[in-house]
């Protein structure tokens, strides 16, 4: 007889997706940053968006990006990432540290590159141009930027549109209004599944 | 005769600046997220406080901390780190890498020591009160929290706090609005002094 696997909502999540709910009125309330090692040992940080969770059931976090920037490069090098993600209304922080999954062309799972296409069409066809751009972060040369580019909005993802999948093992919430912290941290149980303990700490 | 050393202003400061007084209305204006490498060999990424340049003419970044958290472990770990600054009203990200100086109590240096006590005295008599609670991320006993705190406004820098200079080497500037963005690269000059090399790179 096969065991169930429960997949079991993190405590963290509600936290989160009432900070969310809180701070949906500000813009900039999806953004947050994400730290990464690149292959010369430092750290590195930048804003990116939250593109909802992998499913409605999952704690994993969605983020789409370039495929030639060097995030990719960083987490080819080491898998492991932290978001810091700071909520401007209510002020409350959430630093989710985990190991992220590239889903670029080439993956081998046609799930995953199911899950890639679901990203690309939920992007406004406006959003999907930029996949089309010159490389991310190499010398601007002038006649490159001048090009237009149209793209069918039927047309399936483009190359160098990548999804990233982050699996948090480690979440530390602080709300600086009520000076509260907790501690999340990941457990594999004896199924196969996760389950995960909560901890007060110290602000 | 000794040769002078020119302190060069970098050129990315005065975007720095001007997108600081952009932005000033905003109380989160002033909060960054900082990156750095934990000795699990994991990125670690929270949100600090910018505490001013050095100097005026200075392009090194000051931040307060408890000596006590995990972040000072991690800098004697890898001194690098890098800043991740989104300004959310004027739509601009400064990603700032470089070396951390952690100024403590037990610092050799006289002049480091009087640069920390004028960081401590330049925070409000209040928020000095949080370096005498209990370790940060260390579990919460609720008998510890309990207790009152109350400092003399003239005592100089208790033991747990700790400033953070942060020398910028590389810095890379992105405008959402205008859709533009800028790399520069610091280079040490033949007398010892730095300067800046900027390019433009697509974003």
């Amino acid at each position: 007889m096969a065991t169930a696997v429960a997949v079991a909502v993190a405590p963290w999540k509600q936290l989160l997706v009432n900070a969310m709910q809180l701070n949906s009125n500000l813009k900039h309330s999806s953004y947050f940053q994400l730290a990464t090692i690149g292959s010369n040992g430092r750290p590195s940080n930048r804003t990116v968006v939250f593109r909802g969770f992998e499913q409605e059931e999952s704690n994993k976090i969605q983020i789409n990006t370039d495929y030639r920037s060097s995030k990719i490069e960083d987490l080819k090098h080491c898998r492991f990432a932290e978001i810091c993600w700071y909520f401007t209304d209510s002020w409350e922080q959430f630093r989710i540290n985990g190991t992220v999954d590239i889903i670029d062309a080439f993956n081998p799972d046609p799930v995953k590159l199911q899950q890639r296409a679901k990203a690309w069409f939920a992007g406004s066809p406006r959003s999907r141009l930029q996949y089309l751009g010159p490389s991310p972060g190499l010398p601007y040369i002038s006649e490159e930027q001048k090009q237009e580019y149209s793209l069918d909005p039927a047309t399936g993802p483009v190359h160098a549109f990548c999804l990233l999948v982050l699996d948090p093992e480690q979440v530390d919430y602080l709300n600086l209004k009520s000076n509260q912290r907790l501690s999340f941290q990941s457990m594999q149980t004896d199924d196969g599944g996760k389950c995960w303990k909560t901890e007060k700490v110290n602000p």
